[in-house]
């Protein structure tokens, strides 16, 4: 994936030389020379990653990346620290602000290049689902984004698939301090645990015996049900060129053994804080496709949602599934209600009705509100006998017991006229089925109301 | 990207052949010794890409393709056809049938994995579309994969980058057939008008005068505004190395030349197609957040997104902007209205109030139904005066003429009762303002109704 890169280095010859060099791999290159300039082209959009030196004058590379990941504009653009000594303690004050990963200078090619393409296609899913949710947004449907930059990366679910039992004690003892964690030294057996157990993460040894533990991330990255597992690889320093091999195909990230204890809890954090961003965004969506068919009051099925489905249960051959009927609920002298205790009474009362209804209803039926106090229930498979008792069952089931509101200070008697239909052969849309409930519910209303009328023979 | 890839072969050497080679790049394989075995698989979502023998008994390569491609369930998948002969009729009765791409037996494995990894990559992104769209249809919200399966290709808007004149102007007469063709021989002003003009698809020419053409391939794939847009490579035999870096930073296709004219227009289309498909799916995940914030009956706003955005106004310092003002109108006798002319006249009353409410307020204005037939206005920057005057041009706006409705067959005379209630410094929260806002309405209808009320002194 070919992507903008901002580089950002104090001196003019280092800037030249990743510019160059990014170049001939057909990057495209942004430069600035500290980090006040770095943040507003950030800030902007207009970039894919950042190469952030760490020693610059005044705001250094920490800073700047802390003010990065602390904004949810710039949390998701990916930071590579590129670093003169390779200090540890450097390498864990990046992680600590939030850095994706580090480079040491001279710059190896092969692990420039890796990386930053290994990061840039990991961006481009995150994305499409950024977008979204910065829609969500601008529709005033939540922030997800707000919400996923406070994620603390703790308190995960991680899966180690590691077979010397000193080093997998070790790492597990580093882990447990803010994490459960689970050791499995059988490949075969991690693979079927992966895809059962909904780990947040899984750290994978690529020095298994008699197995190829590389082989075990494609197999995770190919599953349905493991793909959006984050993985780690834990490798020997012969095992560099895996590793490149590993990144391009889709491994989150490596660690080098001796693994560091301090470097492994951070690089863990981070990969578990950006799979909990991306899922957080996945169940911001889900939400607000949810609530694009949910009556927000009562949390019954809007208008929408019927008029949709009921339009698929008529397109059914008519013939094949004969029996469909519909309710119309009427809530009698509701305005009353409204007028004499407050259109927060009433409400309560709404919800409450709503609450009634269902748990009368089964899960196969629509129970939708159709406008103010009005409710519809489709039945499938229910024939005008049958859709009479369950209408009955809600009428007595809402007069028995009186409606508590304002926090049962109040009680209010309420009770419900009805109007029942069942679709007719010659029906030609839904509506002509719910017109004749509809005339039902009239005469429940004109025939004194609180009671249950069928559509006329 | 590791990826799951169905090998499918009627000849067991050649399914190991490929399941080897595969293998060793860690890629994960399925196989099917036949068309129906494949499509099953293809239909359980077990595969990310199908590498397809042409010449099978039964149910040919062809035949497999053009099922696969007519069925939205499995259309999304990439499908590679791998042929014996490189015969240009095989070639091009495959790309009718809807494949992405050809290779040719003995396969060659620079092409076989730079193709496969391309293909999996750009799925991977369609994927994370397709899962939201699929939820879409779950709830009930349209079908946009069913649509985007019906696209047809043609008609697209097509960006020529090439300087040789004798080339461009017989490829644009190929493609003028179907689609409308602008040549633009310098790749700077290409870049710019990309940007602007907004194509369908670009194809470049790696062979500019004194212009690296991957180059601009890299840059149309960086910025944001031409990011979505396809690109196919047109290449020299001796080009082969920079097509294969192009795949594998993102470019969609390529032609070699002497370009055919068949083989260009197919291609063309495919990609279209597969544009079309993946804008489809994202202008339906939009229609769906805005439904989630919409009444569906009048288009206005809901009261979820009434909730939401007048939490943000409240949020904002009081003393800064103090000045926000609310109406809440009420249709008067609406009840009547329902009873007498029916619910369909009824529902034509409210959109019709709704049409005229929003013609006298600004864009700045939050309008939205809160109930049956109740709207809220929300005007920010206004004080109790002028929110009155508003409040009173609606009032006479919807009292002058009379509502149509019945296809204009009956006109029915409406009136409204508003009342009007501003900020308070002390209000705790936006309802304190609504219920103020409630309690004038309530006084607007008690004394006769058709008439503005401000909130109590």
């Amino acid at each position: 994936m070919s992507a903008r890169v901002l580089i950002v280095d104090d001196l003019f010859p280092n800037v030249k030389l990743l510019e160059t060099k990014l170049g001939l791999e057909y990057f495209d290159t942004l430069a600035a020379m500290n980090g006040p300039d770095a943040i507003a082209i950030c800030e902007k959009g207009l970039c894919d990653l950042v190469l952030l030196d760490v020693m610059m004058p005044g705001m250094d590379g920490f800073e700047v990346c802390r003010h990065l990941k602390s904004n949810p504009v710039t949390a998701h653009i990916p930071v590579v620290m590129v670093t003169a000594l390779d200090q540890p303690s450097d390498r864990l004050r990046g992680l600590d602000a939030g850095a994706d990963d580090f480079l040491t200078k001279p710059v190896d090619d092969t692990a420039l290049f890796s990386r930053v393409r290994s990061l840039v296609r990991l961006k481009a899913v995150t994305d499409e689902l950024r977008q979204r949710a910065l829609a969500s947004r601008e529709f005033g449907i939540g922030d997800p984004l707000a919400l996923a930059t406070a994620e603390t990366g703790l308190d995960a679910r991680i899966l180690l698939i590691e077979d010397r039992p000193g080093a997998a004690d070790r790492m597990a003892g580093a882990l447990r301090q803010h994490h459960a964690v689970t050791i499995e030294p059988d490949p075969h057996a991690a693979l079927q645990r992966a895809a059962e157990e909904g780990f947040d993460l899984a750290l994978v040894s690529l020095d298994l015996a008699g197995f190829d533990g590389l082989r075990l991330c494609s197999q995770l990255r190919s599953l349905d049900r493991t793909r959006a597992t984050p993985l780690i690889m834990l490798a020997e320093e012969h095992d560099r060129a895996r590793v490149v091999r590993g990144l391009d195909f889709g491994v989150h990230d490596f660690l080098m053994r001796p693994v560091d204890r301090n470097e492994l809890t951070a690089r863990v954090r981070t990969q578990v804080k950006r799979k909990r961003f991306t899922d957080a965004l996945r169940g911001a969506m889900q939400a607000s496709l949810q609530m694009a068919v949910t009556d927000a009051l009562t949390g019954l099925h809007n208008r929408r949602y019927l008029d949709n489905h009921l339009g698929a249960l008529f397109a059914d051959d008519a013939t094949r599934r004969p029996a469909l009927a519909a309710l119309i609920l009427d809530i009698d002298h509701f305005k009353g209600i409204n007028d004499s205790f407050g259109h927060e009474a009433g409400d309560e009362v709404l919800r409450g009705f709503a609450e009634r209804v269902r748990q009368h209803t089964r899960p196969v039926d629509i129970v939708a509100r159709y406008g103010g106090e009005e409710v519809v229930v489709i039945l499938p498979e229910a024939g005008l006998v049958e859709a009479q008792i369950i209408a009955e069952r809600i009428r007595e089931r809402v007069e028995a017991v009186p409606f508590t509101v304002q926090r049962c200070t109040r009680s209010i008697p309420v009770t419900v006229s009805i109007g029942v239909a069942v679709r007719h052969a010659e029906d030609a849309s839904p509506g002509d089925m719910l017109r004749r409930a509809d005339l039902a519910l009239y005469r429940a209303k004109a025939s004194g109301r609180n009671r249950v009328e069928p559509q006329a023979a």
